[in-house]
């Protein structure tokens, strides 16, 4: 898809331990790829400092607020706050031009 | 600083070796943080597929215009194509609005 689209830059610093982490992480890639608007999503983490950056890409801003509303969503964004992230930052963007080497 | 300002999303993955890119890498951030308009940077990567995620944030798009056209940052640029980088993705981005918890 060619810009304008949008993106959730999504910054965060994960506590010790999985406490059901992982498993959700991926229940909720899984989920948000099967919800109106969704492009697709990139994410890499820093093992050693725990800091991670996940971005995903939306249509528009209304898909993302679609999905920040999901029920499923809500319980993991509460799981988060309890028990996976000292920290986290996101922000809603909206992306007006791209381009690439090599893809 | 609060919304609207500027993300640039720079999706990258890296080729075998170092090549001097660790180097350069540590560099590049520490001139960007001199340029005019420069916010912060975050970054992380999977060191096992060699993805990763850098986010550079800027006052304004004309900020970002001037670190791209930086003649050190050109060359940098360049060697990204030549030896570091597989493929890479650069997004530049309006951030419209922003949350976090912890922090």
């Amino acid at each position: 898809m060619s810009p304008p689209y949008y993106a959730v830059i999504f910054t965060t610093i994960r506590t010790e331990g999985d406490h059901g982490y992982s498993a959700m992480a991926q229940q909720m890639e899984e989920l948000a790829a099967q919800q109106p608007g969704y492009l697709g999503i990139e994410s890499a983490r820093n093992e050693t400092t725990r800091e991670g950056i996940t971005v995903s890409y939306w249509k528009d801003a209304e898909s993302i607020i679609q999905w920040k509303s999901n029920v499923e969503h809500q319980l993991a964004q509460k799981m988060g706050k309890e028990k996976w992230y000292a920290s986290y930052k996101l922000r809603v963007c909206r992306v007006e031009r791209e381009y690439g080497f090599g893809i």
